[in-house]
């Protein structure tokens, strides 16, 4: 993966430039996902430009940002779609399959625990933890375990949990992600409202639900201030 | 809320600059998540740098962020949280409550008709709409009631829904997506994978789980090529 160091720079990787890498890395996610559509149509090779067109998308953002990660495309014929994909997973990191924990068995780790969509992209839902006795020991409808929080460091490690999601109330947030930092997990993403702060090392994605409503409420209320 | 065209480019508003407005409201809703605890732990009044300290936040961004929508803060005594929070939620247009949508019945738009922060921060999950005999006339746990997508129009109507939330699979995201612009709804927050276009006029925001997922795999890869 030596090859995303462009710059020269091997001191200054590109995390440096978050927003970019993580735009980057967002796009790569959405070409992904079309090739598989294009895979599971049958669909053997594509260009750039008709891959833009069916998906709504830019060919030459398609083209520079994959001339970045190598040189995937093929004079005349584009790039062909099973390659690419092979290519894009092992770009992402999921080819080899990442084991992920969701931190809270309420109802929306519940449904973070069943959403069909991970397994498919070569996420597995492995574990659940909670401290409510009454959960401990029990399963996700799709059938994830809900372990003891006290066990968590365990099961990390029989495991190999890379990823940690984290759904449970916003003031036990900042705690349970300590706990998973100490742990030895060094990605998580959170769902819970509020800011939480991540010892250096650690990679924190929030997707708070009210702040995005708030951002639409926003664009609402600029839109249409009388209303 | 003319105050948020700074520019004096009438015909260019803020829009344009899209990624900085987002930014922006993104940390309107932070201070306003930290303001709702310090008035719920009686605290009267707080500095830039106090609040920066307690939230791991940065206390010029916050002065430089609120100064833009007005002058809230008093030398000598910082910002009344009170009167912050209701200015904030003022800006964020959440002051008037806002009603909102849920686009399917299944297990993650369930979850989220009974997320608890949403009703506390001024929006209201008013319904859910599905196409699932079984399922329409039901009611989530917390008595969203469940109507058929046939009946969008008149519900959006008579409930003033302004935002839908769209909790469909992959396959059918974009046609719900139509069908809710269709009705009238301009702010749509978008949980289905994959790319879905909206006509002008009409905000999109769309957080999809397993991209975020393939966001921090693509981390550890970089931090970490040979696991």
């Amino acid at each position: 993966m030596k090859r995303v160091h462009k710059s020269g720079e091997q001191s200054s990787p590109r995390d440096s430039a978050e927003p970019v890498s993580e735009l980057t890395t967002n796009r790569l996610s959405v070409y992904l996902r079309c090739l598989n559509v294009l895979d599971a149509a049958g669909v053997r090779t594509v260009s750039s430009q008709a891959l833009a067109e069916q998906f709504h998308l830019n060919a030459a953002q398609i083209r520079k940002d994959l001339a970045y990660f190598g040189e995937f495309g093929v004079r005349g014929v584009g790039y062909y779609v099973k390659e690419l994909r092979r290519h894009l997973r092992q770009i992402l990191g999921i080819d080899r399959g990442v084991s992920v924990a969701i931190m809270g068995a309420g109802n929306l780790g519940l449904a973070l625990a069943d959403y069909p969509g991970f397994r498919d992209e070569g996420f597995e839902i492995v574990a659940m933890f909670d401290t409510a006795r009454e959960k401990i020991g029990h399963r996700s409808r799709a059938g994830v375990p809900i372990h003891d929080l006290r066990d968590l460091r365990k099961v990390v490690r029989r495991e190999r949990i890379r990823i940690a999601v984290i759904a449970v109330p916003a003031g036990a947030a900042q705690s349970v992600v300590n706990t998973v930092a100490a742990a030895g997990i060094r990605a998580i993403l959170n769902f819970s409202p509020g800011t939480v702060k991540v010892p250096p090392g650690v990679k924190l994605k929030s997707m708070d639900l009210t702040v995005s409503l708030e951002s639409l409420s926003f664009f609402l209320a600029q839109a249409d201030p009388t209303t």
